[in-house]
């Protein structure tokens, strides 16, 4: 148990300094780090997201290789799990003007991990085709693509 | 080659409108972009520390699942890479306001992804230990909070 030992090394000065600063930003309030997470995740998907969906329109060229680092990219975002941040009290009605999450994803969760999971599915399918033409990739982003509304339409206000 | 096949069964139409709403969210400056997703990154990280780091201080009882669970999204977090995120150009002196990230970043990019290295290092050790009790614990917490200084210190600018 190298942790263990390790820990007895460590002098109570340079444990509290290690453990201090971080803890500092982290203090704030939990409903407002999950509304906060959620958003950030969203933010990343959104991120690597846009280069397919513009070499799938043919916005951008394609180009094989950032495809594929951009489709394993998000395929890494879904092995994160984001349940943590979706806990009770944290809808638009809970607390309006900071989410857009409506309270029925609270009272249909299986609906909503449902939907979630077939953009997740769909993921997968692009994160092997995606470096494999434009075709395929064209194929495989528009699958991604149609699992937003699954969550959008149901589960998203329109504003804040 | 079911992709091929697939695409072809796609209307023009379906297919356009799976892929407009999205792109409509992704028009924005590329270094806009890509300033908010290191922090869209950093605040998950900071998201998913925050229980790890209250339960190695005490100010949140030890709980073994959650322990597990925050430390597994930590290292699915570093399973992203972020590379395509830290393009130049997108520093504090480049973007000032927006960024607290230090020109030395492009200037030393070696140091920079080495003190990132470190963190993804620990994180490993974390999520291999945060479930085996408080002890241990504490000491992989310790260490990934020794890491922050690593990017931090000589790469983050105190302000905006």
């Amino acid at each position: 148990m190298g942790s263990i030992q390790g820990i007895k090394a460590v002098s109570a000065w340079t444990l509290a300094a290690a453990l201090l600063a971080p803890t500092a930003a982290f203090s704030q309030d939990p409903n407002e780090g999950a509304v906060k997470a959620r958003q950030a995740y969203m933010q990343l998907i959104q991120f690597e997201s846009g280069p397919l969906f513009g070499m799938a329109k043919g916005d951008v060229p394609y180009d094989a290789e950032k495809a594929a680092a951009s489709a394993a990219n998000l395929q890494a975002l879904t092995k994160y799990d984001g349940s943590g941040a979706w806990t009770a009290g944290t809808s638009k009605a809970d607390m309006p003007g900071k989410t857009r999450a409506e309270a029925a994803i609270w009272e249909d969760m299986e609906k909503f991990g449902a939907a979630y999971m077939d953009m997740v599915a769909k993921i997968d399918v692009l994160a092997a085709q995606a470096g494999e033409g434009k075709d395929a990739l064209t194929a495989a982003v528009s699958d991604v693509g149609r699992t937003c509304g699954g969550c959008h339409k149901p589960f998203r206000a329109k504003e804040f």
